[in-house]
């Protein structure tokens, strides 16, 4: 077979050895500092993403509706302990910060064992671990311990002291726009709000960082929109000041969890069938990712809000281990060391093979498509005949030749065949410079309109 | 999670256990009774049933022309008998109503036993067991016996006897109707032309008697109809007096073998997927039911001219063990001590989930589509977050929300969240009573024709 | 049952041993042959063809362009050989027409062994067999030997010898019509280019010509044509001097290695549901056939061309074993030995299974629509009721009445039913035949345009 190499794909460029190192290295930065969905943690938190990216800031003021919702007060939270009779810290919030439960009112009290037990709670199940516990919207006060030291606690009067206030003030956020050639967007969210957990969630904010980051130097048809925003409520803020872009969200990801050796899992979009949905499944089911896609449920991350039936957006959801599934999950043993840089550097080249399909998808016409071209004259298949095996490279053309039809895109001709998308896109690449395959989109009468992306124009500049 | 206790529903309020001796007893009461399709023996079933319901009797005289069917004259049995050459009743009419194959002719002879042979219908592999036969529309007689006593008999003469006679007269049946709030249809059907076969079919016209007499007490959308016919003579008959009402028939059941211990067992109707199919599958795939759902064939009961093609009616079978799987099925061994109350009472009850879904059924529309409503302030959600689980009845209030968009009805979201339709409906209830959720019968603007029953109005005073 | 036997089957006519023993006796008669794409060998291989059938010779010079392709020049080889440093032949065409690599150029030469070996090619993993190769339109000579063989040759200058020429001649096919009585076609395609290799394909030349000469006895609704051409660049040929006629091919079959114990298996067309896709899997379900339905793939043989986003034609592939998967496949050891009589005679009463399905189906249209008519009284039934099983004759007519709507034709009846076409077939001519069906093309006003075949007229003296 007289091919060239395939050309270099935008991810064999990457050394992810060293990229793993550096997503760990800013998770790593991110994971002492206790986040809630406002106040300073998320502020802080921003400003350490800010020093990788240029993300621009945005705020909503206390009080502001935000569709059903109202934004908050603030939460701030300086110190929390419990001192048992003899003095002890036996509860200290500067050890972690898991121990207070979030958005807890301020509270000094002196209070016998008993009394103080109902404002305890514990992981009988995994007696040594701390939970993570919030309580927004709701005014209440409560701290979080391992259950096998609550055990121990000796009868008496403890002093317990949550020194929280709230004050009106604003719900923080940050995003980050690389520009494409399109102003079709691929948005990435991640949520801020969690405070010293390591996969769930500094591993997402640290990865999409660096992905925000590198992407600098690619050029694009897509716009790629990271947005960093509070759970819930920070998504639904974003959602209700960016109406009008909406529809510009042609694919979308929610990425949490990637920093575990589970997975991967994609949950797919509200859609189904959406091409992000379509994309995720294809590499997927590719003997060397292996991973996992179920359906969409309306429980989760910030999907939840995306997949609304009034946004009904396709987006869906990047895990290593789906959340709650993994006994760490949401428990003091969320942390450095629950998480790996090699599996930060898996997660982070599974996200570089969808955008390449996201970026490369386009749908091929065949320009000679009556009977398959003579591919031996030039040079594009065995030359010597009766082959046992066709060959896969040679597979891959034969495939894309016989449904280059103007109703296939690439992503379709790599599903109906079950050849991965790179090795579809390399074929119909040489096709195509041997003049085999013109482009729908530049002979637009040839093609359907159900194929390939919905980009109306593509830059000349981008490797298909 | 602040919730009250789940409305009750109507087959909460149901003592099952009385029930189930109701319906036993009412079954053991019309077994004794020869029936055939026609004679006195179908007129003293209806008249056992028209002491529970107020029945409309209605008859269709011998001769006249149903469909492609000639109404074929009354039968009457009175005696048959075989004598052996002791003068013993070897067979004895008197004894089991099986030993007469049905719509034989009258006869009076003596024979020798090899000539009787010719006349004499055992089951080799049942040998203690009479076969329950019948040769409608051919001049023929015939008798069953046990094929141990067959074997038994001497050599000699025999005396054979069947006094029947046969005289124009009429097909009996009988219907009747509880009014809903529409004219639209709720059929139940069953055939009453066997005779002293408990489980077939007994237990059909018992189980269908009680539901009818108790479904007086309860307001509903739909009217149902309940007909007890003599199979497809019967069927055919009251198709061709009400061809006008057919097409007010949306759901459909023939209702028979409900007495013994199997299944639940649902054929669909030939429509494959008409609500009637959707609702039984559902019910069915509920881990505490774990029926089995079969596709349509044309072999069976009067569900085969409910779906002809002419009708094509959305009309299924609900049996528990299936039609010709059961070795008792047409033998003297489907008696009284094959059916047993607690059977009578689950298959009473697996229709009133039908009942409940096809009654409960609406199409949901969310007042708040844009992101989730916030559910905590409203005493909806649970109050501390951080559950690993979402909790089931949390789950089934997010899908409600997330389909609401007016093309899904209730059924429609049980069948995709794969959550029991009582817990959909539940969910559905408690938001629409908080204003998040409209109903698309109110406000058809937003819903899609698709969603929901086919109902066109909706009495206010019923329970969603 | 009173029923009569089914009609004679026209395959039930046949003599399956006689059959496979003619094709068989016809392939041992054109395996000899030294074939390629182009040469004497093809026209010979035509001769023996048109002494059992009355083809039309078709020829295209060389250099005439087809679509992408040109003809190439004519390739004839006399004799090759290579002599030892002793003088004896130890490659020698006489012996095996493999032993030359196809359309290698002319050379003679005294060259080491360590020249010599960079033209051979052998098959280290079954060394005793040669191999089949060819060189298309690549200027170039080899020569293929076992490997074992090779493996002894002792150093020194061996003689070698191709003594073949190239010259502008022509590409030669040959075709043949059974006219039936609508211009529609089935079209039945082999390759004619293949040296001495049994199963692959003299099995298929043999076996498509026997049929082709039976067919003549026998009057059909479709026409048969029967392409009898070189691989890849004959069909080409023949379509794009048929471009007009395709239209016309509403099925296809490209029938190969139809002589070993395998199989059978079908790959579908790319269409993947058209009526011969629809036949081919129907009847491969059967438990008598138990075959193997593959997807359509662009790699096998000439359906490439016909199946290309140009054409798309319905042609489908048939074999025993699928290329490829025997190890006999492309070697010596496909040879006369390989093939047997049972096979091929196998072979044909699938194709005949086939066509009696693609001859025989028709849209029957239920003119008692409502309600079952009495097939009682017509003697279609069983005349004592109360059978357990309802019999598999019965159970057809019931299919066949009940989808009988003028939107199922007899492989739709026979597909939703899992019966046998040829049940569902026989059912409906008793039908028909007692007037309870009418035919969707007699009376087109009750059928669905969706029914049946393509045909539009129907001769009135075929059987069904």
């Amino acid at each position: 077979m007289n091919m060239r190499p395939p050309p270099e794909m935008h991810r064999d460029r990457v050394d992810f050895d060293s990229l793993g190192a550096e997503i760990y290295a800013l998770a790593s930065e991110l994971y002492p500092i206790c986040r809630s969905i406002t106040g300073p943690g998320v502020r802080r938190t921003l400003d350490v993403i800010g020093r990788h990216i240029d993300i621009e800031r945005q705020w909503v003021p206390s009080g502001e509706a935000v569709f059903d919702w109202t934004v908050p007060q603030e939460w701030t939270i300086r110190d929390a302990y419990i001192r048992d009779p003899q003095g002890r810290r036996v509860v200290d919030f500067n050890r972690s910060n898991l121990h207070v439960v979030g958005y807890s009112t301020p509270v000094r009290a002196v209070m016998p064992l008993s009394e103080l037990r109902k404002h305890i709670f514990t992981l009988p199940g995994q007696p040594d671990l701390i939970a993570y516990r919030t309580a927004y919207y709701t005014p209440t006060w409560d701290l979080c311990m391992a259950h096998r030291e609550c055990q121990l606690l000796p009868e008496g009067d403890y002093e317990v002291c949550i020194d929280s206030s709230f004050s009106d003030g604003r719900l923080d956020y940050g995003e980050y726009l690389h520009r494409g050639a399109s102003e079709s967007e691929f948005l990435f969210s991640a949520h801020i709000c969690h405070p010293s957990l390591a996969n769930d969630y500094c591993s997402g904010l640290a990865l999409l960082t660096v992905l925000a980051r590198n992407l600098r130097s690619r050029a694009t048809r897509y716009s790629y929109r990271f947005l960093f925003a509070p759970g819930t409520i920070g998504a639904l803020a974003w959602l209700s000041r960016n109406e009008h872009r909406i529809p510009l969200v042609e694919h979308g990801l929610v990425v949490s969890c990637v920093g575990d050796g589970g997975g991967p899992t994609y949950k797919r979009s509200r859609r189904g069938n959406a091409m992000i949905d379509r994309a995720m499944a294809h590499v997927l089911s590719l003997p060397q990712w292996n991973g996992t896609v179920k359906d969409f449920s309306p429980y989760g991350y910030d999907e939840r809000q995306y997949c609304s039936p009034g946004f009904d957006m396709p987006v869906g959801l990047l895990q290593n281990s789906a959340f709650g599934t993994f006994p760490e999950y949401h428990t003091s043993a969320d942390n450095l060391d629950f998480i790996r840089p090699e599996y930060l550097a898996r997660s982070y080249r599974l996200i570089l093979e969808v955008i390449d399909i996201i970026e490369g998808d386009w749908t091929p016409i065949n320009l000679s498509p009556k009977g398959e071209p003579q591919l031996g004259r030039r040079g594009l298949y065995a030359a010597l005949g009766g082959d046992k095996a066709g060959g896969e490279a040679a597979m891959a053309m034969l495939w894309v030749l016989n449904l280059a039809d103007g109703t296939h895109s690439l992503l379709s001709i790599a599903e109906r065949s079950g050849m991965a998308f790179s090795d579809i896109a390399f074929a119909a690449r040489l096709l195509h410079e041997h003049g085999l395959l013109a482009d729908a989109r530049e002979d637009p009468a040839g093609a359907d309109a159900s194929g390939g992306g919905g980009l109306e124009e593509r830059p000349v500049s981008v490797p298909i």
